[in-house]
């Protein structure tokens, strides 16, 4: 009995994912700095006095590259160092290397023009005419050029890559790398780290070939050392508890997750899946609906929650193959489930929103203290008029006496902006700040593009991959993450499997979003009809 | 009782593999012609006549090759149609198809051309010089035409292997697709073939890469699907029977496979291997003891038998890995293992020696009608004296009364080439025959190679992968198949950890064989001391 009972406590004992991007990255590439010994190698830890110096990982670099490729163990037994080196190298000192990567073994410019000046030398004429013995030899020397042009026109960090791909663990790593170059672009963005981590995400993208990964349930029949991953990796809703684990993995909950032979042990991108009676409108109903609802009463597979676990695998869809097999194997195994829906973040719409309020109340200062002419064509190129008559009306309303003589454009960014999110304790601010965010919200997804694509990511995952954007959901996810994300909205994007190849097609085409009646009417000229929602 | 003896009967029931390269095509890839209904998809047989014709098959090819990426269905359907009709063609129509491939979807030359000449425009003189913002953006113009570039220099037919490699299945339609270009360049060898396997090759070998393949240790608890399979594919020592299979997978033996998890369910290549007091000398010791040795008292890990599986993946080298973690595996596993050995065919040796033979006697016969000057110059470029004069004279003794006037020469070859290998039944003559069957098969081994490398294949591949040449075995394998490969000779190759490296980078660079002394004391000048062995 008193066992029990522990073993109750400990289920219920909170748990700390590393829900963010670089938590996650560190957890993977264990930096000496932040968490003392690295759990890789036997190295001591310290920064610039660590016993691995930047110049020692270097030259395992450079064997590494250079060794002939048939002293296999020599060629080993270096890409091993380096992989170990480079793990406990200091931030500072990964990105020299990297830097020194993307300098030193790049594209060897005179063997290409060489090549090149040889190659235009060719008769192609005579290669074109016919069938003569001369052209077949002909032939042959254009193919072998164009062998040796395609191999001198690899960078030779291109070895390196290869080399890392074949050896055990080398995946995991190419994958820190790039994670460690990404973070490095965002505040260089050279043309030669550009150069680097365009070549790499090609190679990974086909060495992580949707054929190659393996789809797996994970259950709660799954090792220790694979659920801990699963509540390490938990990007969208942290799992709190073993309790709440084990929830997402028993009866009327699926996970699954993709797993490449060469990183065993923890999925490359993991989705948990419910299955509910109807598409849920807000993440409560999906967490926390004890007891779950029979299996063969559920109609809708709700995806909730997608996970990447390789930050530097990021532009490698492997989201959109994972949602494809989990599809086909629901619809197999549970033929009572119908609909195929998500409940999905925004992540974007807080920051977009903000920016905006922000840009507004900027140009209205600039009107007031300079320029008054202005203030005739309020409809300009820069000035919008982000509020409706109405919605300007309720929220100065809603806040008379506490910001008095404001607009309602900066009542609005003071709300939002207020310290622990108190407008979402007065129901009275609730009702009047819903109308306008949820509109603003549909405005957000279904017109702010970046490139022709969703500017919102999760929706452009969505998109491209043929969903349909079907109903925006107000306080879905009344979390404090929820409410900075995207004040407390969600998003369902439903796939309907006649109409997927269809949407992804006229997405990637015109960047078209397919979006159902309910969200569209969001976005039309305003009579008084703001309450139809 | 009467089920147990049903059972001992069908476990020594004789079993079929399909021990030949030829047969292992044509499972892997059914062709209506060989086996009525193609196995894997609906359609009917027939060659010509079959409802998938050439030009269904070509149509799907090209769609699967110019379809937009984001048609995903549409690609998968035009994938899976092609996949299917690809089987079901005839040899010739896929001899076809496999030309057609090769010549429409070559290059595109004419854009290579006007990219080079771009390309050649560029100042680079100016980016070496150092760090100015306008050598930034020259450089990043630089990466962005070299990337076209190399666009531009991947053939057409890229895509195709691309998409296939990503669509389930095709990886295994690329290995058929493979396979059944390599017979066809077998009597074609045109510059464009030649070009296509090339780089469908360099392709294989990075999909294939050792950190995505799964070794495997197949038991008799595996599915009979997989057991079916390992009969089928053994290539060495054919399987006879349920209870020889059993044998090889229970005590004392293990079987090692390596897996892609793009071709579920049958190994890419596996290994078999005795677990036995001292290396094996004869193939009978390892098949046929019985009851095994205690594993504790073993000392030697003898690998038996290596058989791959796809004939598309040859020269893409998945045996050295193999050999190499199976070596790891087992020296962890079983600390009393200290020997790594094989007892390998010598698949060559027999070919080479009669086409030797046969050049010899149309040599003599030359110089016995035309030129009789020659005499004196025996040891000419062209003639040499393939028997010692002991060996000479032992031959012509052991045949008297039956080849009159015939040189030793012709004598050997007429023994050699007797029906039912008549030779093999006499004691008298296998005595006679093993001394110059010994020797030549040493000078086989040791001296006669092909662009520096042994001209024996399984001796390429185990000198390559760093085993050193240990012992030649006298009716090592007395089975017909030993005896027309090698007149019943077997070699032990020797894998000692220490020098692996070493023997695999001389051998490399020089072509330097490592042979032990009982070895290379057959090509020693001869006194008298032939019967060393």
């Amino acid at each position: 009995m008193r066992n029990r009972k522990g073993l109750a406590v400990l289920m219920r004992t909170p748990m700390r994912g590393a829900a963010n991007r670089r938590q996650l990255l560190a957890a993977t590439s264990p930096l000496p700095r932040s968490n003392g010994a690295s759990s890789s190698g036997g190295f001591q830890d310290g920064d610039d006095s660590c016993k691995v110096s930047l110049t020692d990982v270097k030259e395992w670099m450079r064997q590494s590259i250079s060794i002939s490729p048939d002293k296999f163990e020599s060629l080993d037994a270096n890409l091993e160092e380096f992989s170990k080196g480079y793990l406990s190298l200091s931030v500072e000192r990964r990105r020299e290397l990297l830097f020194a990567l993307a300098r030193d073994y790049d594209v060897n410019r005179t063997r290409v023009r060489e090549l090149m000046q040889q190659y235009l030398k060719i008769e192609f004429s005579r290669i074109e005419e016919g069938n003569g013995v001369l052209d077949e030899l002909l032939l042959a020397a254009c193919f072998r050029m164009e062998r040796n042009l395609r191999d001198a026109l690899k960078p030779m960090y291109s070895v390196f890559f290869e080399r890392l791909n074949a050896h055990p663990g080398g995946l995991k790593i190419l994958a820190v790398l790039r994670a460690d170059l990404l973070l490095v672009m965002e505040k260089e963005n050279m043309p030669s780290l550009r150069a680097l981590d365009s070549y790499l995400k090609e190679k990974l993208i086909t060495w992580l070939s949707p054929a190659t990964l393996q789809l797996h349930q994970i259950t709660w029949d799954d090792p220790a050392s694979l659920l801990e991953k699963i509540v390490a990796y938990e990007a969208v809703h942290p799992i709190r508890s073993l309790h709440d684990l084990r929830r997402r993995l028993s009866i009327g909950r699926r996970c699954f997750g993709y797993f490449h032979p060469a990183i065993p042990g923890e999925p490359l991108i993991f989705i948990e899946v419910a299955l509910l009676k109807g598409v849920a409108k807000a993440i409560q109903e999906v967490l926390w609906d004890d007891p779950p609802i029979l299996e063969e009463e559920a109609t809708c597979a709700l995806f909730y929650s997608i996970s990447s676990t390789q930050p530097g695998l990021s532009c490698i869809n492997l989201g959109k193959f994972l949602i494809k097999r989990v599809i086909e194997l629901v619809r197999r195994d549970i033929p009572n489930i119908v609909v195929f829906a998500t409940l999905s973040p925004i992540p974007g719409y807080r920051k977009w929103l903000l920016s905006k309020l922000a840009s507004q109340l900027k140009l209205a200062n600039m009107e007031e203290n300079n320029i008054k002419l202005s203030e005739t064509c309020s409809s300009s190129t820069f000035k919008e008029r982000l509020l409706l008559p109405d919605e300007e009306r309720s929220i100065c309303d809603s806040a008379k006496g506490l910001f008095e003589g404001k607009s309602a454009i900066e009542i609005l960014e003071k709300l939002l902006t207020s310290l622990n999110n108190e407008w979402t304790r007065s129901d009275g601010l609730l009702g009047t700040l819903k109308s306008p965010l949820m509109r603003l919200c549909a405005r957000y997804l279904l017109n702010e593009k970046k490139r022709g694509k969703a500017l919102d990511p999760v929706a452009n995952f969505h998109l491209q991959n043929g969903a349909t954007l079907e109903n925006i959901n107000w306080m879905a996810d009344p979390s404090e993450k929820g409410i900075i994300q995207s004040f407390g909205i969600m998003v369902n994007y439903v796939y309907r499997l006649e109409g997927i190849e269809e949407n992804a097609q006229s997405y990637f085409s015109t960047g078209y979003i397919t979006a159902s009646w309910s969200v569209l009417q969001y976005l039309e000229k305003p009579k008084e009809a703001d309450d139809a929602e």
